[in-house]
This record gives C-alpha cells, structure tokens and sequence, in this order.
C-alpha cells in the first residue's frame, strides 16, 4: 500500500528541485538524477531516456543520465547542464517537473523519406518545428540529413524545407525597397570576401544586412572571421540598430535566430562532413528570406578540388537556387569564380581577417586575389541594386577601396557592432619548405582545408595556414610554401603529422 | 615563457587521474574534465570533443563534457561514466591519458556509401571495426544505417557486411558436425516459439546453441522473454558449458559477442525505428554463423500489420537470405507462417514468458496457436538435422511436448544457465474494452506492439498487453478485448492515453 501511495503521489507530483550544475555540453541539453530517484522509479525513466523539463510556461527536452548516490545530487533534485539550464532559464532551487518527453509524430515522415517517399510542405514543417523544438536526437537528425543527401531534394522539397526553415525563426522586415546580400558556396579556403563587400555595398549607401554562418566543414566561416575584429553574436535589435546607422553589418546568423534550423543542421552535416544541394539552397535562402533580402549575389567558386568542381554543377546549383528564391520573391544572381586556389594568403579565422584588413586598408601586400573577387561581386551587387549601370559596378567598387570610403565605413560597423578588435596570433608557427626546386602546379584545397582544421581552426581563432605561394610561382628546394599556426603544440604536431602523411598539399613540378 | 613551458610539460604528460563517477550512460562512454584542466588547454578540447582515454594496453573513446570549477572534479581528475569505466578496467585515482580521439579514416566509406556509391569488404570491414572500437558517434551510426536504408544493401554488400560483423566478434566451433538454429523474422507480437523449439529439439539430442537479440522496435525480443525466465547474459564459457551439458540454450547474444556489431545496430534501429532488409540479413546471419551453426530454420510471419506484409516480399527476403547465407556454407530454409495476428496471449517479455512456460507444461489453457508454431518450427528443424523423415518432423515435435520430455529439458537448461526465475506481475492492469457487440475482423499488430511499449515493455518486464480474443471471435458490448500490464501508474496512463486516440487497435464489426 505504501508504495502504491507514493507512487500516486510521484504521479500528480513529478516536482523536483533544479539545480545548476555548470556543465557545459555544447547543443546537447543534458540532466541528470539519482537512478534511486522517486521521478525515475514512477515515470520508468532511465539513462538515456529524453525526458521533458517543464517550468511554467518553459520546457526543454533533454537527455538523462543517472547518478548511484554519493553527494552531488539530492533525491529530489536534478542537475541541468548549462545548455537546458538557458533554455528554462530558471533559479537554483526552482521546482521543476521531470516526464517521459512525448512521442515524435514527424520521424513518420523522416521514415517515410528514408525509404524514398517525397514529402510535403505540412511534413518539412513538421520535422523543423520539432528540430527547433530540441526533439530530435543526434540519430533523428543525421537520419534525416542522411535521408536527403542519399535521395536529393528536389526544387518542390528544397522549395519547402525553405519555407518551413524560414516559418520557425524570426523574419526581419526593412523599411526600403531594396535589400542586398551576398553569398558564397564555400570551399574555397580564404574566400573571406564578404567584409569587404558589405563594407563597399553599405559606403554606396545601400541596405545589406549580413548574417553569416560559422564553418561547416571548412577551416573558417564568415562569423568565425568576422568575430576576430568585431562582436558578431548581435540580437535582432542591436543588429536593426547597426544597419539603421550604417547601412550594413556582419552578424552571426544563429544568434539572431533568422534561421534557428539551420545552426543544428550545420552542427551534425559537419559531424558528417556531408553537405548536399538541396540542404544547401534550403540554408542560403532561408536565411536570405529571413533577414528581408530582395536582390542576392551568391558566389560560387569553380575548381578540382572546390566545393563545386564543374562548370555544369555549378550551372544546376545556380538555376536551382535561382528557381527556389524566385518562388519566395528574391531575387538571386549567381557569379561563377575561379576555384582552382586558395583566395588570398590566410585561411583560419584570424589568418583571414588580416588579409581583410589589408585590402580594406589599401596595404601594399595585400592580397590583389581577394581585392579583386570582393570588387567584382560588390560591383554585382551595386548594380542589381541599382546604384550604377550594368558593367560599371566593378569600376565603382574598387574606387569605394582606394578613396578609404569603405576602410571608414567598415570601422563604423565594427565600432556599431559592439567595437574593433585586433585578430589574435598564434604562438606554434611552423614552415612547410618544398621538397624540391620547381614550380607550383597544383594546390590541393580540400588538404589545405583539413590541415588548418587539424592546427585548430575555426575554434582555436589564431589558428590555420598562411600560404607563402600562388599557382605559377617558382620555388627553390626548402623554401616555405606555406606556414602552419596552432595555439597550443598539440594541434601543431597533429596537423605537421598529418602534413607528412597526406601526400602533396601542394605540388611542385620540378 | 611560463605558459610555454607548462604547455611543453603537458604535451609531454597529458595525464589525469581518474575518478569513478557512478555516473550512468547506457553506451555512451563519457568523461568530465574542468574547463580549467591543463589538458584541456593544450590538447583544445571542447565540450563534445571526442577524446581517447587510455592507460597501459586499453582505451576507450568518450564525449567530452566539461564542468566549471566546483568540488565534483579536480583540476587534474577526469571523471568517468560506468561505460567508461568498465572498458578501462581501472582503479579510482590511476592515472590515463587524454588525447583528441584520432580522425575516423572509415568514415569516407560511409559518405561515398551516402552519395550512392556500393562499398566492397573491405570498407565493411573498416566500418564495423571502428563501430565495435566505439568510435563512430550517433551521427556516424544513424548516418551509415540511413543510407543502407535509403540505397539498399545489393546481396554483395549484404554478404560482406556479414562478413564484416562475423569477423569483429568472437566465433564458436562445434565438435559435432550438424549444428541447428532458429531465427524469427520479427514483427508479430507474442510470437515466442524459440524457448520451446530448442527444449524440443535439445530434447531430440541435436546441438542447438541459441542465442536471440534484444527487441529492436517491437515490446519484446526473445532475450527479454527468457531472462524472465533463466540468466541470459551468458559468457562464450558458460554457454559452452550449458549446450555440452544439455545440447542448447537460449542466451542473449550480445553477452557472448558473437555479433557486437548487431548490438550497437539495434540500438540505432531502435531510435529509428528502421530496420532494412540487407541489415536485417547481415544481423541474422552473422550470428548464426558466429554461433558455429550449420542449419538455421527462418520464420517469416507475413500478414497485413506484420514486418513482411506480403508473400512476394517474403519470397524476396528468402531467397536473398539463402543465398547469403550459402556464401558462408550455412543451410538457411525458410518458412512463411501466418502473421496476422498476434501468437499466444501474452505480448511483452514476463507475459510471453507465461505463454512459453503454459505450451511446455502442457497447461490446459495453453495456446494452441503458438504450441502448433513452434512444432512446425522445430519439426523443420528435426528433419534438417536429419532427426526424423521429411514430413514427419511435426508429428515427432508434439509429442516430444507432450510426453513432458521438452518441459524437462527447458527445466534443464534454465538450471544450467544459472537458475529458473518466475515471470514478474505488473500490479497496474487495465482493460480495454469492446465498445459495441460484434465479431473480432482485424487486430493491428503494430498499433498492439505500441501500445504494449508505452506501457513500458520490453524495459519493465511485467509490462505489456494479454490479449483476451483471437480473430473471428465474437464478443459482447463491455467485454475485455484485452488487458494492458504496466509496472508503473504513468506508463499505464500513457499507453491507455494512446489506445484512446489511436483508433482500432482491435476493430470489431457489429
């Protein structure tokens, strides 16, 4: 009788006392109780159940652990990592209540489209809400992802999945008729040109609200480069703010939640590193919608060893794109570039950065490479915007340059965003020397990409690889080809053993 | 200088001492280091890295959490959860190593597997090693399932995922030179017959060392039945010992390691709720080959709501199993049986257990339906094994049940496997009743096995659903269709919340 009692409470009571316990877990929200826990024994919780912690009007689904004893947790409390803590964003000590999380109606439909099934707009909506939610599973999202990378989206689904990812987040609305963007299919190590456009576009006087994405499955994103010389995590206010000021920013695109969805699907494709066209066209236009873009100029470089390695690839990404953003209302112009190299010298957050300042500051050794792709593309922009006449937008951009127009107007952003920063330095610098006397023939991207990934980047800032040659250039035996940055030895010695291991990064024909 | 030199010392010495958390994960191994940890900082770990703990000869892949100061950790401890700590096999405050964990070279097979390339075995075997090493995470997993899911397995790649599994595992060998085994094609609820067959034909004096999977999506595998009833979490040694002492056993696969590949699969499915038919071959056939068997009997129930809903489908997944399986000199014959409704009364592991034990102690009440099932089954098996005439195997099945000689011999096997048990009770039971008179036209077997989940099954043993009609049954208005068993209040509340919005579970026509 007693138990059955205490089970009737535990019923009508699964109340137990939240306690912060500072874990940090990165996404995953993680609680955990005392496998002797009443809640546990009632609800048949056990480790590794998703569970539901509810307080008032705030939830967060989260995945349990169990503890035997000892001191850490009471018999009536659960520990919350940082992550769900936010989320509920309650006091320690605060009652909270412990279920079983509900059933996942729409993994029907990620079953359905794992076995080859189309699906709909009321179904991608469906899978997003729930994504966005913090319902899905590690498992359920790689399925999914996996699910439309086996079987590729086509326009209707990209279409959808797009509409949905743009339904959950927040929507920015201008007061302007026109509102630029720009966009870059990355793979291209370097390829930092975004800085410099908006910082052009905006000295122009037009209204181009950049938000960026950290790095997928490349050594830096936008954000991870912007953030070296400026706040970039801006709310929708701050973010409104800056560009009622000055025209433009460079934001972090998931802190102002544009498009919730796509932060979690960045995470796992670069767990997987897999990333598909329709998934792609879904993330660059959800985002572009979301923030209120009428006219966007999408970068998409073309090379061996690029994201995208032919021109006829790049032909059907384009028209897709195109295609889907007319269906929304947007206006989208791709430019095919040349993807054969590394743009400009630095490829890391920091590394990159530098190589921004430079040209924004007409350096003598800056990059004329990344000079001029980011004239060329803020040319497109000012011409679709209607600033200048169809052919004279390059011409105009690099004049923004050289007057210091746009070095001023990007320090105005910077200071607008929360203040100027100096990129950090890393403290492990070491050379790799060619092997022999010869000429550059071949730079591998995809090697370069990985071998700054291992030396730390995008998380350790400072580190990456700075190239010491271009395509064509003559080199002798034992000079540097490029330098490897770290921030702690470790990380060195794992991109050098790497470096040694992985054949020609870069190829010298003697 | 200073910060260069500890950098140095602990480059040199990235060890840590380690402390047992008590900390419980399921599989997952994790470990907790301080935010603060010096290892930390010279390795560049982050939350949800993945890191290599090792020590001596052993080592094991973990996620990293990270916890801010606090007394739970020191700054030179890592704590480990028990999945951890038992791979290890350490003692508190030993000293291990923590490095990143190394980069997964397998995982480029999975993603050309994903872009709809076929992999050879040699990738197999690449992949299902570093599965079995743990060092795919969830991502990795549902990704590589996913697109075996989504682009099927071709018999090729099905034979060298069973090949690929086979060889990570142990492998037993029979001093005898017929070896039969069973194997149930899942989907028909309450279908038991495995504990009864081998008790028939271990009586009949053939070899039947059986081992039988955890339930994937349905309320109970055999492995949750029988350890209702005996241990089941045999050693290859104990195991051993039991077949050559009573000529078969029923244990639980997973223990002995016959497949740790499958173990790890099942539990991803499960999440899922997937299983594909290359996958369910390999997870079949590695076992019974690993097992040493020579001769297997497949069920395939097939009917409208079962796994294989129709006889084409079935004839498929026979013939490619045959063939499979004589790739490896195995005899597989299989049987399509009746699965349109659900086997016995009782569907979750303690109340199938009722069942099994009422068939072989020749109960009056006991079902008739699975006792002519499981004579079938083990007919089939006497006549491969050369036991008796084709034709005659039925016949000799029954009245080995009858004449009490399988009863004893079930007895003898569960002492021998560490000791007979008696099924556990669910004290929370609840009818559903019939809601108008009439007669019993359809039962939904996957609506059933649901509702049997919710109610806890296969987790709580006593869990689950008795069945109180069969098809063609005629029934009057309030009378019980069936009971749900549950072991707690709330799963009992969340599976009769389910019955009530989930339509006919058991449609009775007027």
């Amino acid at each position: 009788m007693t138990a059955a009692l205490e089970r009737t409470d535990a019923l009508a009571q699964p109340m137990l006392r939240a306690k912060r316990l500072g874990l940090h877990t990165q996404h995953q929200a993680v609680v955990i109780m005392r496998t002797d826990c009443h809640v546990c024994r009632s609800e048949g919780l056990a480790a590794r159940s998703q569970v539901l912690v509810s307080t008032g009007n705030r939830e967060v689904q989260a995945t349990l652990f169990q503890i035997e004893g000892g001191e850490l947790i009471a018999l009536d409390e659960v520990a919350l990592s940082e992550t769900a803590w936010t989320i509920l964003g309650i006091a320690d000590g605060e009652a909270v209540k412990v279920t079983h999380a509900p059933a996942i109606e729409s993994l029907a439909s990620v079953r359905r489209r794992i076995y080859g099934n189309r699906l709909d707009a009321s179904a991608f909506t469906a899978i997003v809400k729930d994504i966005v939610a913090g319902r899905y599973t590690d498992v359920h999202l790689a399925a999914f992802l996996t699910a439309g990378a086996a079987l590729p989206l086509d326009e209707q689904e990209t279409a959808d999945l797009t509409g949905a990812m743009v339904e959950v987040g927040e929507r920015m609305r201008w007061d302007a008729p026109i509102v630029v963007d720009k966009h870059c299919i990355g793979g291209l190590p370097g390829n930092r040109t975004t800085p410099i456009i908006v910082a052009i576009v905006a000295a122009q006087g037009l209204i181009m609200p950049k938000t960026s994405s950290r790095a997928i499955t490349s050594p830096a994103g936008t954000a991870d480069t912007m953030e070296t010389l400026a706040p970039v995590d801006l709310d929708i206010a701050t973010l409104r703010r800056v560009v009622e000021a000055e025209g433009g920013c460079i934001a972090w695109g998931g802190a102002v939640h544009l498009s919730p969805a796509d932060d979690i699907f960045v995470r796992v494709e670069r767990e997987l590193d897999v990333d598909t066209e329709g998934q792609l066209i879904a993330s660059v236009l959800s985002k572009k919608i979301s923030a209120g873009s009428t006219h966007v100029v999408i970068d998409i470089p073309v090379g061996p060893t690029a994201k995208v390695r032919s021109e006829e690839l790049a032909g059907h990404l384009a028209e897709r794109m195109g295609a889907v953003a007319a269906r929304f209302g947007l206006t989208a112009i791709c430019l095919q570039t040349d993807g054969s190299q590394p743009v400009g010298r630095g490829i890391g957050p920091a590394l990159e950065a530098l190589d921004v300042l430079a040209v924004l500051q007409n350096a003598g050794d800056a990059p004329d490479d990344l000079r001029r792709r980011a004239a060329t593309l803020a040319g497109a922009a000012l011409e679709i915007g209607g600033k200048v006449a169809t052919g004279e937008g390059t011409r105009l951009a690099l004049e923004t340059l050289s007057d210091g127009r746009a070095w001023a107007k990007f320090e105005a952003i910077c200071e607008a965003q929360g203040g100027m920063r100096t990129p950090p330095t890393a403290s492990n610098v070491h050379p790799l020397v060619a092997p022999h006397a010869g000429r550059i023939v071949h730079i591998d991207n995809r090697k370069l990409a990985r071998l700054a990934k291992l030396a730390g980047a995008p998380e350790a800032k400072a580190a990456g690889v700075r190239m010491d040659v271009r395509l064509g250039n003559e080199i002798d035996k034992g000079q540097p080809m490029l330098h490897v940055h770290a921030e702690t030895r470790a990380e060195l010695a794992y991109a050098l053993e790497y470096a040694a291991r992985s054949g020609d990064i870069v190829k010298v024909e003697a």
